[in-house]
C-alpha cells in the first residue's frame, strides 16, 4: 500500500516465515498511522513523502492539537508545523517548545534550525498579502529552504518590480502572492525562467469575490511556467516551492 | 424632456402663442424620434449627446438595418456606424455607400473622412484581441479621433510593452483590450497618466469563462485611472475614448 | 523604466561621464521608491501619473499608515489621501494635520485647499449610496476638481432626476453611484454627452449579491459613454473623474 | 384532489349510492387527465385554472404535438396554444386549423377570435426583444385580453418612453421585456400604478450572461409593483398579465 | 414629467398667462418631491402610483427616518410604512404614533385601520419563512387588503396544503413564501386560478445559497400564473399583491 | 390524500353512512396534522413514511421547539430528534427527557435505546468533518441502525483507508462525509458494492466555497452507486442510510 | 488492494510457497484489469462491486468501444451496457449482438433477459425528461430490477401524481427525474417511505441554467429520504436504484 | 528591461562610446522582439526563459501562423511548438517540416529529436482525458524531457493506480489530468514525494460545468505538493513539468 518495495519486503518476510500471513495483514493495516480516536496520525509520511505530517490547526481545538503533537513527538518528530492557529491557541500550546509567527499564524514545535539551501523568492503585490506570503516563507524555511522576501512589488508601480529584477532572476522557485487582479504572477512569469507558484490572496473587495478574481487571473496567466494553489494557501505554496527547490538534478 | 433649455424655449413659444399647448405636447412627444414600426430612430441624439445613433447590427435583419439607415440618411446623417455585422450583411447593404471592416465587423455608411484630432492608443495583449481592438479603433476614428494601434504587447513579454513606452505616454486616452488574465490594463494603468478604458475580451479557454477572468481582473485593477466596459465591447470603449479625447479643457 | 525621456537623460549622463554605469543602474533601481520594509513608497508617482500615491488604509495598521505618511511628508507630499479608515484609525493619526470625512471614511493629511476647476457631478440612486459617492466626491475635490452632489435621484421616481437635468447637463464628467438594479447609470448615460463613470454599490439584499446585480447592469448599459469601476470603488471613480475633468483640450 | 367542492360532490354521490366507493376512487384517479402514453393531458385545467392546457412545443416532436392537439380537440378545446415551435413544425401541423406567428414562434389551433377586454401594454427596450414580447402579446390576446404594443422604448433614449407616457398610464397591466441591463422595468415601475410583469430577455453579449444581468436587475428593482418571470418567458408573462387583466373587482 | 395630463394643464396655464414660463419650469422641477438634503421625498407618489412613499429603513439612521417621517406627516401622510427596522430603531421613533411588528420588522406610523377588502392568502413552506410572510401580510393590510395567513404548509407534507385547499381557492391573489427548494410556489400555482406572487426566502443552508435555490426554483416554475420577487422581499410581494387585489374589473 | 387505501376506506364509511360526507371532508382536511399556530405537526408521518416528524431546530426558538415536542409527546411519540440546536437551547429543553450530543448538535427526546440492526459505516476525510458525520451517525442510531464510525481516512493518506477495507466492505450502506476536494466518496465508491451516501461538508477555505467544491466533486463521482445530499446535511444522510439499511429483501 | 480476504489468501499462498513473492507482487499489480492501451478494463469489477464495468460511450470512438466490448466478451461478460451512444455509433457496433434504445441512447450487448425482481418506479415531471428516465429504467432492468414507468406527473397538475399514488407507494425505490424547478422529488419524497433518487434534468431554459435550478432544488429538498445524482445522470440513478432494490434484508 | 546584466552591459557600451545614447535607447526598444504587424515575435525568450516562444494556434489563421514560423526559422529556431491546431491547419503548414500529433492537436516544426532526460509521468483518470495529457506529454518531450504515460487509472478502480505505483514513485514530476471529480490529483499527491501538476479537463457533463468541478477539486486538494493549471491546459502543465524536471540541484 505504500510503495512496491515495502510490499515486496513484507512478502519476502512472509515467505521466510519471519512473520505469519495474519501478522502481515495486520501490519499492512496498522503500521503507517496511529489512531488516537479523533485523528489517524500518519507517522509514515516523512518516509513516503519527504516531509512529516503537518497539522492544519484551523478547525481543531488546542486539546486535539496537543494530543497530535504529543503523539508525533513520541515518534521523534521535529519541525512540526501547526498552521492557521491564533496567538491564543499558540499560548495554550506553550508547554511544548513552540515558536509562533503571528503574521503567518504558524507555530513550529521542536524546531531544529538549519541553514537553508537553494533559493526561493517570495514576492507580494502589496503589504496586505503578507499573511499568505509569510505562511509560504516560514513553511519553506522550516522544511529546509533559503527564502528571500520581496514584498509590495505590485504591477501598479512596475519599477518596484523591475528594480529588483536581479533578485528575481536569482531564484530557483518564485512564490507570487497577490490579491485584487493578481497580475503579479503573470508579470513575474514573463521575466524568470524558473517555476512560479502563484498564490491568489483574499485581499480586495467587491468584485474580487474573496480572491476569486486573482485566482482566475492566475489560472489564465499568459506566461508559461506558472501554476496555482488555493486562495490564501501559503502553506501549500511554500511546501511545493520547497519540494522543487530541494530537487537534485536529473540523472 | 431633453434639457431644460429646450423645455423652456418650448414654454416661451406657448406663452407667445406661436404654438398651442396641444401642439407643444405633440412636439414633446414626437419630435425626438421617428417611429418606423420595429424601431424608434433617435434623430435627436447627435444634438443631445454629440454623436448620432449607432446601429447595433447583431440581432437585426439586413432589411431592418436598411430601413433604419435610409431613415437616417433622409435626415442628413453621416458616418453611420453599423456594428457587429457579417460580410454577408455588409454585401446586402452595398446599395449604400458602405465601407466594411472585416476584423472589426463594422460597416460605415456615408463616411466623411476627416483628419483625426488628439491621440488614442489602442493596445492589445495578443493578436487574438484584435476584433475588439479594431472595433474600438474604427469607432473612434469615425467619430473624429486620431488612433495609434499597439498590438500584441501582453505582459508575458514585458519588454514589448516597455519598448513602446513613448507611444503609450503620448496618449490622451488608452484603450487596453486583453483576454485571458487581462493584466495588460493594470500594467498600462501604472505607467500612464491618462484615462485607461479596459476592454476584457473573450479570448481564452477553460477558466477564462468567456472573458469573465479578464473582466474581474480589470475591475480589480490596483492601478488608478482604469475603468471597464463589457466583455468584447470595443464599440463602447472606442465611443467613450473618443468622447474623452475630444474634450476641451475646463474653463 | 519610467518613460523614454528619463532613460535617455540617464544614458546621456552616462556618456558624459557625469555618472558611472554602475551608478546609473543603481539609480534605475532605487530612485523611484523608498523601501520602508512593509511598503515600497512610490514617491515618483506624482511625476509619472499626475497624482501622488494614495494610501489604501483598509488592511493596514495605524502604525503602518503613520510610517508611510511620515515618509511621504518628508518628501514634501501634500493632500495625502488615506482611504477606508475608521474614525478610530483617524484618531490615532491625529498627530498629523488630518481632516477626516466619516461618511466617506477618508482622511486627508496636509490638505491644501484650492478652488476646484471644471465640474464633476456625483449622483446617487439613494441615500444609502452616499458612502461610495462621498468617497468619489472628496477624492476628486482633494485632487483639484469642483464637485456638485446630486443624491437620491434613483429611477423609481424619475421626476427627481429630470427635475435636475440642468445640473446634469452642466457636468464635464458624471459619477453615477447606485446599488440594487443600478439603472441610474444607463438613464443618466442616455441624457448627457459627457463621460459617465458608474460605481455599483453593495446596497441591496438577496439577489443583489453584494453589488453584483448593479455591476452587471452597469456593464451592460445600453447607453454609450458609460464605463464601470469595482463595487463600492468610490475612490477609483473620483480619481478617474478628476483625471478626465482636468484634461486640457487636444492640440 | 381538485378543490373541496369537487371532493364534496363526489362524496355526496357516494353517500347517495349513485356511484360506488370503488368508482369514486377510480374517478378521483382518472378523471382529470387523459393518458396518451408520452403525456397526461390535463383536460380539467380550464375548469380549475381558467385557461386550458398549453403545449410547450420546444422539446416535443410534431408527432407528439399532433397527438396532444387531437386529444384536446376531441375534448372540445379551442384556442390551443403551441409555444416555441419552428415554422417547420408549424407546417407539419397544417392539417389542423393553425395560425402561426413567426416572431413569437407560437401556433394557435382552432383560434376563436374575440374582441379583447381590458388593456395590457407590452413594452420592449429594443427591437431585439420582440420575440419574448410577441410571445407575451399573442398569448394574452388569445386568452382574451386587448394588447397595446410599445416597442423600442429603452432607457438610453428616455424621451421615447416619456413621449408615450399616456399609453403607459392607460394600462391595467404592463409587460416590460428587456435584455442587456434591463432597466426598463424599473423606469416603467416608477411611472405607472398598475402591476408590471418584467421579462428579462437573453438579448446582449458578454457580461449579460444570456439574460442574467437583466434578470438580476429586474429582481432588484427599486420600483414597487414589479415582479419577474424566467428569462425569455414571454408566455408566462402574457399568461399572468392576462389573468390579472381579466380580474373582476373585489366584492 | 408625471403624465401628459399634468404637462398639458401646465402648458394651458402658461398660455393663459396664469403662470410664467419660468415659473412653469420651476414647477416642473420642484413640485413632485421635497429635498431634505439626504433624501428627496416623493410626496407626489400617492397620486401617481396609488400608494405613498415607503421608507426602506435598513440603511438609514433613526435620525434620517425621523426626518423623513416628519416631512411626510407635515404633508398629511397616513399609514407610513417603515420597513426593515429593529425594535431598537422602533423605540427611537416612539415619539411618533408608531405600531411595530417584530417578526416582520415593520413599523407603521399614523396607522389608520380599515376593514380590508378582497382576499390575499399568504402561505409559507415552514415556520422559518414567517418574517418574509409577515412583511408581505402587514404591508398588504396597511395598504387596504384583507389577508388570510396559511403558514407551515410545505410540500414535504402535502396533506397540510391539500387540507386547506378551500382557503387557497378563495384567494384573489396568493403570496407564496418558501426557502430551501421553494417548491411551494409551483404546487400552489398548479392548484389555483389567481395570480401567485412567489417570495424566495433565505431559509436553508449549504446549497440553498442564501435563497438562490428557492429563487431559481420559483423562476422555473412549471405552473403558469407565477411571478417572482427578490429573495426575502416580503414588502414587494405584499405591495404587488395588494395592487392586484384592489383592482377593479375591466371596462 | 395519504394513500389510496385510506381514501377508499373513508369512502366506504361514507357509503355505509357511518360518517357523513361533510364529516369525511373535515377528516380529509384535519386528521393528518395538528395546527399549533406557528407549526402544523405531522403526527401521521410515522405511518406514512416509517419515521416520525423531525424538528429542524436551527431557526426555531426554544419556546417553539418546546411546544412542538409537547404536542408530539402527547401523541405518544418517542425518539424525537431535534437537530441543529446549541447546548444553550438543549439546556432550555431540560424539562424534557433530552439526551444532547454536542458535536452533532442533536437532541433526542424520550429516547428509547434499542440494539441497532444492519450496519452503516460513517466515514470522514478528516477530524473536521465530524459534526456532519456525527449528525448522520446519531440520526441513524436513533432510528434503529447499527453504526460503525471510521473517521480521518482521507485520500491524502490512502493507506489509512485501505487499512480499514474490511470495515468498509462489511457495510450495508456507507455515509462518506468530506470537505475540501471531497474525493473520499469516489474512492470509497470504487471499493464497495453497497450504496454510498455522500455528504459534502463546508470544511475548507478559499476555493472550497463553503462546501461547493466537495459538492461538485461528489456529484461528478466517476464511481457508480454514489448519491449526494446537501452540504453539511448529516441528518439527511443518516435518515436515508437508515431507510436503506432497514430494507427487507425484495419478494 | 481488493478486499482483505483476497490479500490474505495471496499471503497464504506466498507462505505455502505456491507462489513466489515476486509473482505475488506481479499478481497484485496486473490481475484486476486488462490494459489495451487506451483503456484499462476492470474485469474484476463484477466480483468487487456486483455489476460489470459499464462503457461510458460519449467520448469514445466506435473503434475504442468495439475494442473494449471485444475484450469484455472474451472474458465472458454479459449484459454489457454502452451508455450515451448515438444511433450511428450503435449501427457501427452491429457486428455485436446489440440492442439499442434510442430515447435512452443506451446499447446493451449480449443481453440476457431475465424477469426483474423487486420494484423501481421511475417518475418524470414531463415528457421531455424521458431521456434521463429511460436511461435509468433500462439500466436498472438490465441489471436485474423490475421497473414501473410513471411519466408526465409534474407538480403543476398535482392530481396526475396523486391519481397514481398506489403505484408510487408500491415502490421499493423511486427515481424522480425532473427539470425546470425540479419540485417533483420533494413532493414524491413527502409521499413515500422508500429511498428516492432524484435526477435533475437539463430540461428548461433561461434561469434553469442547464439543470442547475433543478439540481439545487433537489439538494435542498425539505423531504427526507431524497438524494441526488448529477444532472441528466440517468445511468447513475438506475444503477443506484437497482443496487438498493436488490438488497437483502439485514441479518 | 531583460535582466540587470543586459542593462549594465548596455550602459557600459554607452560609456565607452561604442554606441550612442540614442542607439542604446533604440536597442532597448527594438532588440528583443520582431514586429511583423499582427504579432511581436519574442526571439529573445529562449535566452530569458530557457525555451523559445510557443505559438498558440487556436485563434490564428494558417497565414498568421505561417508568418510567425517563417520569422522564427529565419532566426534559427528549432522545435517550434504550434498548439491547438486542427489537422486542416497542419496540412496548410505542410511546406514546413512539421510533425503533427492529432490527439494533442500539436504541430512541431523543425523538430530535433533528442533522448529525453529525467522522468515525467503523465497520468489520466480516463481515456477521454488523453487530449490534455498528450498535449502535456508531447510538449515536455519536445522541450527535452523523458515522459512515461499512465492512462486510465482513475480512482473508481483504485487497483489500476496502485498496481502501477512503482511507475508513479519513479517520477521526478507527475502531471495528473482528470475531469469529472478530478480526485486523481489528490490520490496521486498522497502517494508520491515529487511535485504534482494537476490539469483539470473538461471531460464530464452536467455539474462538471466544463471542468470547473475538477478544477475546484484540484485546488482544494488535501494532499500537499499539488498545484494546478487552467482547464485543459496540457501545454502549460507539460511546459512547467519540463522546467522542473530539467532543474539541476541547488548549490
Amino acid at each position: 500500500m505504500n510503495g512496491s518495495n515495502d510490499t515486496l519486503a513484507l512478502l519476502e518476510n512472509v515467505k521466510s516465515g519471519s512473520i505469519t500471513p495474519e501478522e502481515a495483514l495486520m501490519k499492512l493495516k496498522t503500521a503507517p498511522f496511529e489512531d488516537i480516536g479523533y485523528a489517524k496520525i500518519d507517522n509514515h509520511r516523512r518516509l513516503r513523502q519527504g516531509a512529516g505530517e503537518v497539522i492544519y490547526g484551523q478547525s481543531k481545538t488546542s486539546g486535539q492539537i496537543s494530543g497530535i503533537v504529543s503523539a508525533m513527538l513520541k515518534n521523534g518528530a521535529e519541525n512540526i508545523l501547526v498552521t492557521r492557529i491564533s496567538q491564543e491557541t499558540a499560548d495554550l500550546l506553550s508547554n511544548f517548545d513552540i515558536e509562533y509567527h503571528p503574521i503567518a499564524k504558524i507555530g513550529v514545535v521542536a524546531r531544529k534550525k538549519s541553514q537553508g539551501v537553494g533559493n526561493i523568492v517570495v514576492a507580494t503585490g502589496g503589504t496586505s498579502d503578507m499573511p499568505a506570503a509569510e505562511e509560504a516563507a516560514i513553511t519553506a524555511e522550516v522544511l529546509g529552504s533559503r527564502v528571500t522576501r520581496l514584498y509590495d512589488v505590485g504591477v501598479a508601480g512596475l519599477h518596484r518590480l523591475l528594480g529588483n529584477i536581479d533578485t528575481l532572476i536569482s531564484a530557483r522557485v518564485v512564490v507570487a502572492a497577490a490579491g485584487m487582479e493578481g497580475a503579479l504572477a503573470s508579470v513575474i512569469g514573463g521575466l524568470v525562467d524558473c517555476p512560479v507558484v502563484a498564490v491568489p490572496t483574499s485581499v480586495g473587495y467587491g468584485a474580487s469575490f474573496g480572491g476569486v478574481a486573482a485566482l482566475l487571473s492566475m489560472l489564465n496567466s499568459c506566461a508559461s511556467g506558472v501554476s496555482v494553489v488555493n486562495i490564501d494557501n501559503g502553506f501549500g505554496a511554500g511546501f511545493l516551492a520547497n519540494r522543487i527547490n530541494l530537487m537534485e538534478g536529473p540523472k
